[in-house]
């Protein structure tokens, strides 16, 4: 029998052209185009586990998935020939062998979500489902006050959306970071993990405090409420990429490439101030 | 009889959700989606003149139109009022009382295009349809070369399209810059006025030098030849922008609004070297 060889992927995709991640029976989601691909390359149908099952409209940088077949090719191989048979919508960015003890979700310690919002008082075609957008100004500062009550390890059951199915409400939310440049508003958000429509519902919150709605101290009521109903409604997933996802160093995971997005940038560069 | 109103427009739009700028009976136009919304709002049939007619494929950040009205509404009201009844894809940016002697057409002297071209092994999902992809690297040197061959007064037949209307293949060509950041290379090209698909081509033969097909010099002689056969195939749209269109001082036309596209920084920020 041959042996059997674990693969990673690194996936990017442009979310506003799926239905989200994982996959359904209308077969229009990232998972189900990644699946197909692979069959038609393998000549065998090849089953993935993901990092991060993402919604309709999040688009995926830096995500990662692994698989387990017999087949025998080059890294380089598994990305040309997937890419192939994929639209382009979505593309495979590297392949690597990985040991048995790799797994793409369970072995991950660490993701980060980017947020890229347009502030502008007309609205941008090129930016339609890849930025947020808000018409009116935004305190900055105001926003970034209020990210310092969420940092830690919480209850986020006040950000959950009512379909999550994460075993605890209970995240530990390592740093969100807030910067200015031109006319975007961008925001980097890691945590060990996230429930359901957790950025976007922090996003909302944010929003909130930014166009002076509530203090940013009001986020720390709205997070020790634990009540959906205390925050903001969930906002537009546009703007959201999942950028990264975190390894121990022993898999030697390839970084995201960064230079395909403009944002992803944003966090390489030095800080403005 | 009311006064009639000469009104400019300064129009974005995503080029890969259209086939191209003028009106066709299909109405798949962006042009037949601007006076459509035009009309909805105006609640009569508005007829506009173009700047520039862009192709299929190739996006617009700075393009300008004027129309003549009887109707009296505030700048602003236009454009709030007009986006309201256009899809995503395409959204007035500014609008303007003219003179009558303003012309979008006919009062432009000068044109300026950007073309981002991304340099990568693997393709970039992100950037479908919105940046030229070359998978193998270029020598940016020589391409820089080979743009010292085209600035000035030219016939540039040798990249004129088959299809192309203009009275006259000499065009003036201001400048042409070529920045490398990132995985990316920007193109910056002013002219008075370009002919059919002629960015497209000069693309293809500067992509050409790039790879080491042609030493710089022979810019030079596919110009000279006049010959289409003598250049290169024509280049992909998907990276070009109609970024700016230059006119007289005395008309105080907005500048298009540079933060809409990633690209459009990299020519206000400082140069690399």
């Amino acid at each position: 029998m041959p042996a059997v060889t674990r693969i990673a992927l690194g996936i990017q995709y442009d979310g506003s052209a799926f239905c989200g991640w994982q996959s359904q029976p209308h077969g229009k989601t990232v998972q189900d185009a990644l699946e197909r691909a692979l069959r038609e390359f393998a000549q065998t149908p090849l089953q993935t586990v993901v990092a991060g099952r993402t919604d309709t409209g999040v688009h995926g940088l830096g995500q990662v998935v692994h698989f387990d077949t017999e087949l025998d090719r080059t890294d380089f191989s598994w990305v040309r020939g997937t890419n192939a048979f994929l639209p382009k919508t979505v593309a495979v960015q590297w392949a690597k062998p990985m040991p048995d003890t790799f797994h793409a979700r369970f072995s991950a310690f660490e993701r980060t979500y980017y947020y890229a919002l347009y502030v502008h008082p007309v609205r941008s075609p090129m930016l339609a489902a890849r930025a947020g957008w808000i018409h009116t100004p935004l305190d900055v500062e105001a926003m970034r006050a209020a990210t310092g009550h969420l940092i830690g390890e919480h209850d986020f059951s006040a950000f959950r959306s009512s379909e999550c199915q994460a075993k605890t409400p209970v995240k530990h939310l390592h740093q969100i970071d807030v910067r200015q440049q031109g006319d975007f508003i961008h925001f980097r958000f890691r945590a060990n993990a996230f429930l359901h429509h957790m950025v976007r519902n922090l996003m909302g919150c944010l929003v909130a405090v930014g166009r002076g709605r509530h203090p940013a101290a009001w986020m720390a009521e709205v997070l020790a409420s634990r009540d959906r109903n205390q925050a903001a409604p969930t906002f537009m997933p546009d703007g959201l990429y999942l950028a990264q996802v975190g390894y121990p160093e022993e898999f030697a995971v390839p970084a995201a490439q960064s230079g395909s997005v403009p944002w992803s940038t944003v966090w390489t560069e030095s800080p403005e101030s």
